[in-house]
């Protein structure tokens, strides 16, 4: 279970302590009593990890070889099968006039309508041999994919960043034949969504409200998918994902796992807990050998700089621990996938607290669980990298290397 | 700051305690308090350190890429600009009789003239595409370099080591023909040294006044300088050092480091602190964003086994941070390169107590400064390759990885 952006920096008006250290959590301290805690650089100490760079070091795979960029997880994220080669990107709807002009970048902040207007873009023809998939996300976001021989990512963003100018034209990063097609594609996709959207009827209903209509889409952010062996296969563990972003469902999907849904999940400090908790429990019961949690509140909290809903979001956290601390005949590993300090909003690279529960763990004398107390733990400082070698190695599942 | 060699081992007639442990250290002790400490470990876990790799380490460059020979590093330490590909070698001023015999490795340990007498080789021509640049350092010690196409660092060294032979036949290491010429080269400097300074005025004088004459250079270590990316634009410091040894004022100047000189300040255990001092507080008001400093004394009291001396000078520099440690607006780091025991009376590979004070940093509670008390510090145990990624972070000036 990883709390996204849960560690911190000591704050001055915490007399010094970190949200984490100020939090109320015995239920954290329950299962350090009975575990052993480290902590852990998520890639290597001082190295600030992404929230997705992270997860895939935790996960045991080299996020130095596996993130191609952000494009291929959020592409995964919203559900799309991308298969290694394919190129990805994220999308805005957008709204531009007769003259091609942008203005407005995110299509009047559009909610609704959009997977008709996705399903209109979706399988476009462009080339006989070049697939277009493309799919709505959050709001005004989307996903788009390219599939097929002769592709690649070394093209530009067409996100002209600001209104009041149109869309930046692709053009190639490198010198191959690939990219300079790719780039022409790109071009012909961003031109041929106006042509297709602009008198699409839920447009024409928008303009009629006033609201400006999502008639154009804009990539950026080109990354190929890459190979990622099947969690499943990596492991020979049955693998299940209960996220709330995009982004961590995307790694979730990329790496093979089954995802489950929870409604309610808002990947903010107002997430449906309870509904989360339930999710979590009604999963343990099923046949799955490992399961990957990401609860998101802490990491926003951390980003807006909202020192009071950090802390009460960790204690929201740890009450939900009291029950799934509880399920059976199982390694709970608790952690964090970065920090995301009031101070800084936005993630550091300090390492964070780790702990272990289950059969056979070396307890140690920890007491509390805090950036600081984890430190003084019987796992003494471990990357993300080891964490998944250590879980099998507990689970008396690893090869052994030798005679 | 880098306290050269100050780690040691438990030393009976101080009841097991280290130097460091014996010592009186009570601004360290102060520096800690407000501090997280922890060990190091210059390169990896028992890896015998020199000076040089260990600080190339600390700054955040691979050791086993960059660093290619001592050569280099000392010709960049007597202040002369090498340029990657340059070939660095370490000299000898020597005295050679006219059989060509070394009647002395050190040329009476000579103290003075030895500017007018690298003076005379300096510009020598061998080759009209090879340029020969050669600069005494202090003592008997000079650097030679050379510069131009088709050159390599794969000879043998002309020093024979002993008094009564004559120079070693420099030759190639490898099938090349860089190096098949660059041992004539070297072989043909030897010998045209000998006609050059043989009958020199100050050589003369110096014969005359019962000494022996620097009248050969024997060169050693070669090596070719690397390409070393500067400190400045690897990390967007301005970076300053402030070191007393050829060695690490090379690393400085090799990284692209001002460097600054400090009047008295001889690498010994006699070299004046005061100055030091005040030079480094001199250059802490200047428009720079790192400074490296090291002191030599404690390595210096190691390597002849002085345990007394070892001691006083460690507590000297302590008294010295009195002051240092108050610099505002600062990160401090205080380590060790490596340790010296006076034990071995030569480097180990022990890990070293290293402690960082600083805004927002994870205060532990650790109450001295040593080998064994860093050991319980909030920052575990590091490498020297972490060093630098730490602190980027914690100055909120490193690049996040991911999304």
């Amino acid at each position: 279970m990883i709390i996204d952006g849960m560690g911190d920096r000591p704050i001055k008006e915490l007399g010094d302590k970190t949200p984490l250290e100020a939090a109320k959590t015995p239920n954290m301290d329950k299962m350090v009593e009975r575990g052993i805690c480290g902590i852990m650089d998520p890639i290597r100490p001082g190295i600030r990890a992404g929230s997705d760079t992270s997860h895939i070091s935790i996960l045991g795979y080299d996020p130095y070889e596996v993130y191609t960029g952000r494009g291929p997880f959020e592409a995964a994220g919203v559900g799309l099968k991308v298969l290694p080669g394919d190129i990805a990107f994220r999308c805005n709807f957008s709204t531009a006039d007769s003259d091609g002009i942008i203005t407005d970048r995110r299509a009047g902040r559009i909610r609704e309508g959009t997977e008709e207007i996705a399903a209109a873009i979706n399988g476009m023809v462009i080339a006989d041999d070049v697939e277009v998939i493309f799919k709505e996300s959050t709001g005004h976001r989307a996903v788009l994919v390219l599939r097929g021989e002769g592709l690649s990512d070394q093209i530009s963003d067409a996100d002209p960043k600001h209104e009041g100018k149109p869309p930046k034209k692709v053009v190639p990063l490198d010198d191959t034949k690939e990219a300079a097609r790719t780039a022409d594609i790109l071009n012909m996709i961003v031109s041929k969504s106006y042509d297709v959207l602009k008198d699409l009827p839920i447009n024409l209903e928008r303009i009629e409200a006033g609201e400006n209509p999502a008639n154009i889409i804009i990539p950026r952010g080109a990354g190929a998918v890459p190979y990622v062996e099947p969690f499943g296969d990596k492991y020979g563990l049955k693998p299940v994902c209960i996220a709330e972003t995009g982004l961590i469902k995307g790694i979730g999907n990329i790496t093979g796992m089954d995802l489950i849904d929870i409604e309610g999940a808002t990947g903010g400090i107002d997430t449906n807990l309870e509904n989360i908790e339930r999710g979590i429990l009604d999963t343990a019961a099923l046949d799955y050998d490992f399961l990957l949690i990401n609860v998101d509140g802490a990491d926003e909290a951390g980003h807006d700089g909202q020192l009071d809903e950090k802390i009460k979001f960790i204690e929201k956290v740890d009450d939900m621990l009291a029950r799934l601390m509880e399920i059976e005949d199982a390694y709970f590993i608790l952690t964090a996938d970065h920090s995301t300090p009031i101070s800084t909003m936005d993630h550091t690279g300090d390492p964070v607290p780790i702990l272990i529960n289950g059969p056979e763990v070396k307890v140690d004398d920890v007491k509390i669980f805090s950036e600081r107390a984890a430190a003084k733990g019987g796992l003494c400082r471990i990357q993300g990298c080891n964490v998944m070698d250590i879980l099998m190695d507990l689970m008396n599942k690893s090869t052994k290397f030798g005679a």
